[in-house]
């Protein structure tokens, strides 16, 4: 260590995740009630800190890992939050990331193995130390990247219809959308792809299946909705 | 300490700030060769330690308060860089915060006594360790939020003509807008005021010049660019 780094003092650095879900036609959220203390019991979003040995983004992948089961989960950095009195216990600084999954893929025995819940964003309770306001900053990111970025289909399916897709952008934006516009514009998408494959279960007549194309997106990402 | 937290490496934290000024009609950074080892004499980002007793948003105050004497510059959390070999020296994870100043508002013996120089984003070197991530970091967010805040009126002086306005935007985006929409588009926008001031430099009839009302701003924000 150098003189010029020994003069100043070291902090803990924390990963925290919000994990975003779709069910029931709304966004959730993935919580628990700590298990340690401070703020044992109070209901707390997934954390853990971070190694010597590991990036931020490895550290969140671990935390994320360990938590779902699944890897190279959709995610993104929400912001790294900083005020000294944020944990109640020791100064802890923390970088928040947020993650998108589909809730069937989530193994439920690894999620009552946590002890967590899925909350719906509206019902949300008052989490540990800045944890809302971590997850109101996630939802503000979704927002805007929304408009430029196909984040959607990480909530969704392989399969879906036009009205889960539809019902995934009404929750994260939080408003009704015109179905008829949204579907004119769904088949300008050239990477949103109609398969062969009916769903008989949300609709008498049945209702097309159809596929997020990853590959033709990487190809023409120009489209934005 | 608890025996929890007790059980965890802690790193050091720093702030890195990318301050952008508008200048020739061009977005400039302001870098500096670094005066401290490792990497003394590469270009680089002005930064600094995070303190025990600050928060990291004081933290990035503190360091551009120092860097330009000014306070309360407009400024924005870019994102954590914490990749484990991103400081040659030790493991240092680092928050990039971007800010926008006049560059007329800066004074220039400051520049100099903190050996700085305002380059062209295009024209922007090689810069120590991860810093010219966090630049490209930076502009990717400010042409992000551009079209929904009026972030432009900080790199200006508080009375410009509509040209000045309209380079900002073109230095911003990296593209030429047309002049006769720009220009219309701006009209219809409540908190651009025009003044009854008169730019007789920049032509020979005379610009018009304007002001950014930010009290009529924050009445309706609604409007986006």
């Amino acid at each position: 260590m150098t003189g010029y780094y020994g003069e100043h003092s070291k902090v803990w650095v924390s990963v925290d995740c919000i994990v975003f879900g779709f069910e029931e036609n709304c966004l959730k959220v993935l919580i628990g009630r700590r298990e340690m203390d401070p703020g044992r019991g109070e209901w707390s979003l997934y954390g853990g800190f971070v190694g010597s040995d590991e990036s931020l983004h490895n550290a969140a992948n671990r935390v994320l890992k360990n938590l779902t089961g699944l890897d190279n989960l959709y995610m993104k950095q929400v912001g790294a939050f900083g005020e000294i009195d944020r944990d109640p216990g020791e100064r802890v600084i923390s970088i928040a990331y947020c993650a998108l999954i589909n809730v069937k893929d989530y193994d439920d025995a690894l999620r009552q193995k946590h002890h967590l819940e899925w909350v719906a964003l509206e019902n949300l309770p008052k989490l540990y130390s800045d944890h809302n306001k971590m997850v109101t900053d996630a939802i503000t990111l979704l927002r805007r990247r929304l408009k430029t970025e196909p984040l959607s289909f990480n909530l969704l399916p392989e399969l879906f219809t036009l009205t889960q897709l539809q019902h995934v952008y009404e929750a994260i934006i939080n408003e009704e959308i015109d179905k008829r516009n949204f579907r004119k514009r769904i088949k300008q998408i050239e990477y949103i792809e109609k398969t062969e494959y009916i769903d008989k279960l949300t609709s008498k007549r049945g209702a097309a299946l159809y596929r997020f194309n990853r590959k033709a997106y990487e190809e023409d990402p120009s489209f934005r909705l």
